[in-house]
């Protein structure tokens, strides 16, 4: 083995597997609704939405004039202590409005990871403050994704995000639960001990588990395992947020009061790094008594100005485009592709909710390798946990493009297919 | 106690006692260079530049130029696995170029605290990688400030920011350090075994805990303890990083050699929230082998393309300005300007190092008064620990500026001794 080369590239990438990503990175230079380019010119469709984040496509002139005139007058100024700024005060307002619970209050951050910790150390400090000091332990689904700042990656129920820092978890309070069988989940409950259990925290559908819509009856469940014992329900909603699912919320569509819900992503549809969280009146009212304690958390970025124009401005373009309604409508019809491919042998199964389709390759067939041969042909998909390839379009996405991704997962299989192992296995 | 307003405000503010700002907060509309303007019409000098990140000053049109033209071009694109964006490559390269780590790979992401939680884990993951699977404790300072992601939560040396969660630290493996006497770091090292320490962290001047420059000896300490026992050595300079004491990285001035460095604030200047690590090669080149693992982490918006642009422009007009050799002229002035208030029987203290001072008053006088009553008078500091006045102020300050916010002070301690406590206790 040689060293590894001290003058290459100075960026050292996100989940990536560097010595066998270097030499065949792929820069975006530019984008244009639902197409992205690279720096070789390739035009490629942005068959994720990025990160299930770009919801209204890529390069929209409108957000790029929101985006200077905020910037122009008042880049950001920060909301700790006294201190507000006029933006972060009307997204909290537009979120409050949107969102499906009652009476929220909302706290501004910069992304679903910071999300995820800032809920979970709010329910610890809830439970601490009502009094409850054994009420410690947070429970997560086994092939959850919840970020990956300290507690996102101590909740992980993808065992690869969460290990290798030498214990069992980075905080160890956190178990996990049976992801789809709600007796089990009782039974892992009763075995913990009620009284020890701080929050529960889910996404509705699990994405980088390989897009999992819930088991019917399972959300349902968890609420009333919630609600017999007094544990908080968090609905990590950072990729199903702001429409994903054809409601504002999944929460909405599965019936479910989450007590603290998680969003990033779909707030912003990528254009500014913006993340918060929606709590329900019954964790907030303890911080807002007179002898109550300051909640103690804040970041340099809560509230950041722009990011809150461009979020508004967002959430303006999805209601004033009718992209709540497409969203519908492209669910069916990314439904009926799905079990189109369904029924090809190579797939072992089809998933879909909402605009997010997962399609589940056989033994014998690689996610990796059919979304590399994919992009070659230019089309954007990305392999999931599971030998899953990932469907996530903007939502603005035409019925053809979805025909064409889905087709192109077939014409990737075919690619593949025939290929020696060796030749393709460079790729990893 | 009356319950909680359930149709007041839905921003829930950062590090605010909700109950006491509700009704006296002050709304940012608009900012022009060192300057921010309230709702009311109200003119303020930014003293601290907002949360010691607004370097360059407010409302500059050349950055909201280079995010419309980033925006309508690439508003982002992912780095996660084979995908990059121009931007990002560009910025990463830009941060090692500037960086005193040689041959650095640089990660980035969106701020202080996602760079603490990253370090840490990073220090965590590196030890386990080379078979010392012991090397799980990260020690901090006494009154350090590392963000409030669930590690910086776990690291905090300030105790208000660490506890109340039920446990001594959300991540156990943990412990503090003395702030100033090496000698009994060394001795706490030995206590715990240094087969068992990952990393020290450190801000080369603690910021939130008081605005305190390293003693003398201290941190040239903390780098032989590190290097004597395979400790990593990071250096928190989210404060202090991109000029803020008249070299890029404090670490230059204080000839101090980190492993990883941690950025945010100074980067953007605030425009965009954006951070990140820079990494010494001894760390990032057991990643980079054929054989290596994944390192696992990646957030949405590591190496947002705008934010990225605009960290770009950032450093370009730090550079242009000369603005560090206006900040090593600003220390002097600033210097000359606290000695004149030391000789005040009311303040116990003063502190300064680079732009960055700290007033810290006698215990008859209350920094969270002093600092409303200057705000009364358009002049924004901050109230931290110890009862310090904080004073950072952007580096495009004048002369006449620094001399008027000391001034302001002053005055502040005027207006506050002849008051009678109860009349100012409702501002809490």
């Amino acid at each position: 083995m040689t060293a590894p080369d001290r003058t290459g590239p100075a960026l050292w990438s996100a989940q990536a597997h560097m010595p066998s990503v270097l030499g065949r990175q792929l820069t975006i230079t530019r984008g244009e609704g639902n197409y992205v380019f690279t720096s070789d010119g390739q035009r490629l469709f942005d068959g994720t939405a990025g990160l299930w984040h770009a919801n209204i496509g890529h390069g929209r002139a409108e957000m790029a004039e929101v985006a200077a005139e905020q910037m122009r007058t008042l880049e950001t100024y920060h909301v700790f202590g006294r201190y507000l700024n006029d933006r972060a005060v009307e997204l909290a307002e537009r979120v409050r409005d949107l969102s499906p619970v009652d009476d929220a209050k909302v706290i501004l951050n910069s992304g679903g990871s910071d999300s995820i910790d800032v809920a979970l150390k709010l329910a610890r400090r809830y439970w601490q403050l009502r009094g409850r000091h054994d009420k410690t332990v947070v429970l997560s689904r086994d092939l959850s994704y919840h970020g990956l700042h300290a507690f996102g990656t101590s909740v992980a129920g993808l065992d690869f995000n969460r290990e290798g820092y030498g214990t069992d978890a980075l905080v160890p309070e956190t178990a996990r639960i049976d992801t789809a069988d709600i007796e089990r989940v009782r039974q892992r409950v009763a075995e913990i001990g009620p009284d020890r259990i701080a929050a529960i925290i889910a996404e509705p559908i699990q994405g980088t588990g390989g897009v999992i819509p819930p088991a019917p009856g399972y959300l349902e469940g968890l609420q009333r395992i919630a609600d017999e014992h007094d544990i908080l329900f968090i609905a990590d909603e950072v990729i199903t947020g702001f429409g994903r699912t054809g409601t504002w919320f999944a929460s909405e569509r599965y019936g479910i009061r989450p007590d603290i819900i998680t969003m990033a992503k779909g707030i912003s549809s990528g254009y500014s790094a913006v993340g918060g969280i929606i709590v329900a009146p019954e964790v907030w009212e303890p911080f807002y008594t007179d002898d109550a304690p300051i909640y103690r958390h804040g970041t340099t970025y809560s509230g950041h100005a722009t990011s809150a124009a461009l979020a508004l401005k967002n959430l303006e373009i999805i209601e004033r485009e009718g992209l709540l309604d497409r969203v519908r409508s492209l669910e069916t019809v990314l439904a009926d592709e799905l079990a189109g491919i369904a029924a090809d042998p190579r797939v072992a199964a089809t998933r879909v909710a909402g605009f997010l389709g997962g399609i589940e390759l056989g033994p014998a067939h690689s996610a990796e390798r059919i979304t590399d041969a994919m992009v070659d042909e230019g089309w954007i998909a990305r392999p999931l946990r599971g030998n899953v390839v990932q469907i996530s379009p903007p939502f603005t996405t035409t019925d053809a493009e979805v025909r064409g991704i889905v087709a192109a997962v077939r014409a990737g299989l075919d690619a593949t297919s025939g290929a020696t192992a060796p030749e393709l296995a460079v790729a990893r």
